[in-house]
């Protein structure tokens, strides 16, 4: 198989991560006989201090033409904190989502049990953790007409859903609930917001249409609350776009782990891969951070393109390393690797 | 002292609840020499049942010239799971806030320590756990306009914050931090929302006026993270009113009992006390419900009518019947008390 990837170093820890999923893309290139193209393009505090722009035109264009995007992250202290910035490297992430039209946002929830001793949860409340979240990603809040007083002294963002930006969403996580446990939880506010309530009618009415699935609702602030007293009882979480922004971030904390946890954002012509985490600036280029989200976003990447064995094996390599010890000093303080010996190692298995 | 209270019974588990706090504030009326006179008004499911509106003209008018409202909880399964319904109990309780211009909401976040073994976090986790939670609670998209497309294919929530709102709020969370460890936490979405952004200024701004207060910013993702990573962090968290909902029922899952969580909604000329959970339909008229939320509920009532003293006798009462293990069924399922026979402890006590 001949694939074109778009690979985004961004900021931070991005590169050296990112660098290792390039590596292991290779290696299962070599080994399956596959080609991998890849074009390295700029976005987020990099490309504004290279071209002033968090997303040159340059990037979208590569990305529009290209099979899949593998990212690293994004984000520099230096435009935090200042509210009256006018270009953040944020933008750029916000604008290759609209631009590439990637409106669902995929995060596994895992958990991997020789890590449970980091997680703030008792390790009751891990047994049967394994729901998939799917976040609405360019509509809502996030895109919605922004405005300010012309004193300054009142701001108003909008918050809009058409029923069509929700069906395209809620039809991968029905979709996706029926390849597993047949349950999927829509997360949303409709004893007070109307978008909520459109979201929860929809919803409904699909339900209709996939019989074999159970559909639950649940209010956002008790959903906040079910993801810590009770996550086993998630398949599939749907929801919008700000609200799963909070729940996929407050969830990522179960497995004890950040460094671990792939996304993937799917639009209907191409599809971006990254690691939850950020950039995490304080890490940067001390070759420690924990390349793992990397290498399981690009697992993600393999399973777009169909190539299940592929993915099964990169996956089946991170779970050895664990196995084995052979990880980050996020995991492990005392006895760790570096974040390209465990590049290496993944390289090797595979 | 002579004080009117407007009680709210609403629904489910509520009145059974509210007439504990009335038993206890009648106990602390009697030690201390004070009169307490109760109008008993409705609100909720109850009042749509009885007058077709969720909150009638009379409770409000009760509420606008007492000293405080004491309030249960609302809430009926009928009413929910239909995004057509015309009326909802909830409105009641939006309208409320609103009518008596609640524009803040407090939520302590404490730890017994004889609960832990409740909590769903690890216990190392809740050492030194001890925050406030300052939630705005009459403005943003709660209170925005709302609208719906000809078709219905299209909803809209505005948000909109002007810096007056964010001041009172921001002004009694700073003032609130000064009298404990100096610390106050913004939590909002700066780097995607206007309205957050203007949030951060208007802080940002006053923090001038508080040199003695370190203030940190926190976006809401990373929050809703690190409220279950290292709670112990915040003194005092200040949020927008939808930001807030979500965190502060998250934060509510940290003691392990949400039986046991009171809130106080403070407004220029009146407040309103209630315990943060639902009516639990499920529970009501059972004589099983936890009343210690709505008695907590209660002692900030007496706080704010500046009664330090009888206030904590309530808070110790409350800690006693925890030690001696006087507790309901949620709490331990084997050996447990009435909700009535919990109220007449503490009355005793007192
Ligand atoms: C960086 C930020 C704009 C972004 C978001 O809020 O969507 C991030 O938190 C994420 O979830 O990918
Ligand atoms: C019932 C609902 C409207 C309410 C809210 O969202 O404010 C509740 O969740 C709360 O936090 O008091």
């Amino acid at each position: 198989m001949n694939k074109n990837i778009t690979v985004i170093l961004g900021d931070g820890i991005g590169p050296e991560v990112t660098q290792q999923s390039v590596k292991i893309l290779n290696a299962v290139a070599d080994q399956f006989g596959h080609k991998f193209t890849y074009d390295y393009q700029l976005m987020g505090a990099i490309a504004i201090d290279k071209t002033g722009n968090p997303l040159p035109d340059e990037t979208i264009a590569s990305c529009l033409k290209t099979d899949a995007v593998l990212f690293g992250a994004i984000g520099d202290p230096k435009y935090d904190n200042d509210p009256n910035a006018k270009v953040r490297p944020e933008q750029g992430l916000l604008k290759i989502r609209k631009e590439l039209n990637l409106f669902t946002n995929i995060r596994p929830i895992t958990i991997y049990p020789t890590l449970s001793h980091l997680s703030p949860l008792k390790n009751e409340k891990l047994q049967g953790v394994d729901f998939l979240i799917y976040r609405e990603l360019t509509g809502g809040i996030y895109f919605g007409k922004k405005s300010k007083s012309e004193d300054g002294n009142s701001a108003s963002d909008d918050c809009t859903y058409s029923s069509f930006e929700i069906e395209r969403v809620a039809k991968l996580a029905f979709e996706a609930a029926q390849k597993r446990q047949k349950h999927l939880t829509l997360v949303d506010k409709a004893n007070v917001l109307e978008t909520s309530r459109l979201w929860r009618k929809v919803v409904q009415k699909m339900a209709a249409s996939y019989p074999d699935v159970t559909v639950d609702y649940l209010f956002v602030d008790n959903a906040a609350m079910q993801i810590i007293i009770n996550p086993a009882q998630f398949d599939v979480v749907l929801t919008e776009n700000m609200f799963g922004d909070i729940i996929s971030d407050e969830a990522s904390v179960l497995s004890g782990s950040l460094g671990l946890l792939p996304s993937a954002s799917i639009g209907d012509k191409t599809a971006l891969f990254e690691p939850i985490h950020g950039s995490y600036p304080q890490a940067a280029g001390k070759d420690i951070a924990n390349p793992l989200a990397s290498i399981l976003s690009a697992a993600l990447l393999l399973d777009y393109f169909n190539l299940t064995e592929e993915a099964n094996l990169v996956r089946n390599a991170v779970a050895w390393t664990l196995e084995k010890g052979f990880v980050s000093k996020d995991i492990d303080p005392v006895n760790n690797y570096s974040t390209n010996t465990i590049g290496d190692l993944i390289k090797d298995f595979i």
